[in-house]
């Protein structure tokens, strides 16, 4: 047990099907008398957010509407959406989006409390000046960004992903309602469905995982087991819709106090160089990451197999190793079965970039949470394995 | 499942053996320039808090201290804290030592803060004015005080022990550190103990647990099923002391998320009419009220069945009731390992007072948030069983 850690105060959660609704509500609590309202272009004209622009219009709150955020956000992204939050007076953030909206938030925060550029901030930071109210709303039920400190934006001139990550950033609430997640395409359902279980299984391989920690991380893991594919079939179906954004938001809380992994270091480079999506990216490395952290995780891994699935023949004869194997198995086995991509080939990703990716992955703050030490060749090799 | 539910922002806490040094530093980083620092006197006398006091100093932090914290505190004793607090200038609040301390301390923030009169703020409050900064630091593992938004307080006037709650409330930093139990006498440490274990299965059978909240508790009453005896049995040994330390905050970020349930209504008279010890009291009715709300908690009785202990003899041909039944077992038994009074006999507490404890114990809070719902008269028998 590792009894030497810190639980940060975090974001509050306002869980369940229609708590939408009570945003008017929590933004005129929150002292919010202008916000911006940030959101991707896809998702505002699915419709899914209709709701979100109602709850505000019924409280009679005058936001200002910012609806180009970027998949993958760039720091030239957020400078225009800090323009924006500046030119139209606002005092106050909404993020209704994946994480990439409400990483363009974090990020935007702190560069128009703080000023300078945005790369006065990369890192773990000394930021110093709190950042205006935000509300998070999530609609993919995966990155767990509603709940965490930190931003992930894309380095335009150094072409890297890196964070900006301090306690200023938490979000003031997270509204979770799984109700928002009716019209999300299944692929995306299932990239961030796997990002959610890469945050909890790294979170828990991290030495700065503890029995907090683990409780929320195994819970989430125990509801991805349970709903995942009944989730990814139909996500308008209250029950499982309910368990993964639950999972989720779960994950975050988990992996915010603790940090991740490689399948992180991995998966940003691909993000950076190939517009991959990043669930779908995690998803596809996870199994032989998993593999490749086995002779430090034997113990924890045979502790969720029983979270992933009640599947428990022969369980007596196992042997703690076999039953560590068979939980990569299970988690392959779910990957296949939500039809996340098995390879980088089959996405026509090439070695191109190859080098670089390898290197920007060992250089990644989550190599030093992973819990097995892993050199620029460690991760070259996990590449190639699926290139 | 409970899919509609909070979890509050919550006190950042800091666990660890040790962690009590890092108190300066953080006095400083929160901007405390003096500070009041509450104990009791048995526990100022005992040496226990003198790293307290070391860490304080190192770090040149000018505190006041205030060693007259009763227990049970009455109005009158956070009337006299606040007068000390104004005429020395204090500016926050530094509160070392059980549940009371802790409690007093919160109490005087919302005075100070407020004005008007202690009984202006009973109830779960509509206190507007935020706390100048708290610390809180358990010594006796088992309230969860440190880490929730409440505080108990004995009305001398109307002889009740009451309650005060507002987000305002919580610590900004709770520091736990099992160190600080080595000297705490085994007697309390058995109460505060079952304290601990009250919280996380009250906790547990209110409508307001959710997945969120039962990972929680569930960890906590699986640290206390292994730990407990070991720790009772020496406070100085660091795993156990760990554990329960652990525990305790777990439970105290469990309840505090749900409320708690009749075992606290059934004990916080015993507090105000016969100075009996919080956690003892809840100890001695931990299992009766179990029984009492066991056609509603089956299913949940029998899940913790196997975190309190692993003793699984006769478990496949055992039907979810007598595994439920069972578990109440392990809990009684659990109380008599670490000698706790199986009765209010024992401690010569006479019917005396029945009649009004019962009237104050239905009207409590707790009341509304217990599985099955309890009149007077059900709680008058449940005295009456153990007086």
């Amino acid at each position: 047990m590792n009894l030497n850690f810190e639980i940060a105060s975090g974001t509050k959660v306002i869980f369940g099907r229609q708590s939408i609704l009570k945003l008017g509500e929590e933004c005129t609590k929150l002292g919010m008398n202008s916000p911006m309202l940030l959101t991707d272009p896809g998702l505002k004209s699915s419709g899914a957010i209709d709701i979100v622009f109602e709850s505000l219009d019924k409280a009679k709150i005058n936001f200002q509407l910012y609806d180009k955020v970027e998949a993958n956000p760039s720091d030239t992204s957020i400078v225009d959406a800090n323009h924006k939050f500046i030119e139209t007076g606002c005092d106050s953030f909404i993020a209704a989006g994946g994480g990439s909206t409400m990483d363009t938030a974090k990020a935007v925060s702190v560069l128009y409390a703080n000023g300078g550029k945005l790369s006065d901030w990369y890192g773990i930071g000394n930021i110093l000046k709190s950042s205006p109210p935000l509300i998070s709303i999530p609609t993919t039920a995966g990155t767990g960004s509603e709940v965490t400190n930190s931003s992930i934006v894309t380095d335009t001139k150094l072409q890297i992903k890196t964070t900006v990550r301090n306690d200023t950033m938490f979000a003031n609430i997270a509204i979770v309602d799984s109700s928002l997640l009716a019209k999300l395409p299944k692929e995306l359902a299932a990239g961030a469905l796997m990002d959610a279980l890469t945050h909890s299984i790294e979170s828990i391989g991290s030495p700065k995982s503890s029995p907090w920690t683990e409780a929320l991380a195994n819970k989430s893991i125990e509801l991805i087991g349970r709903y995942a594919r009944k989730y990814v079939d139909d996500r308008s179906v209250e029950e499982s819709a309910d368990a993964i954004s639950l999972a989720a938001t779960l994950a975050g809380r988990a992996f915010g106090n603790t940090g991740l992994g490689i399948v992180h270091s991995l998966a940003h480079p691909l993000g950076a160089y190939h517009q991959l999506h990043h669930g779908t990216a995690n998803g596809i490395f996870l199994p032989s990451v998993m593999k490749f952290n086995l002779p430090k995780m034997k113990k924890k891994y045979a502790e969720i197999n029983t979270l992933l699935s009640n599947d428990t023949n022969n369980f007596k004869n196992q042997s703690e190793l076999e039953r560590a194997e068979d939980t990569i198995r299970k988690v392959d086995e779910l990957a296949r079965d939500i039809e996340i991509p098995k390879t980088l080939r089959e996405l026509d990703i090439t070695k191109k970039n190859l080098d670089v990716m390898s290197k920007d992955a060992v250089e990644s703050n989550q190599v030093k949470t992973n819990p097995v030490p892993a050199t620029e060749d460690d991760l070259k090799k996990l590449y190639e394995q699926l290139l």
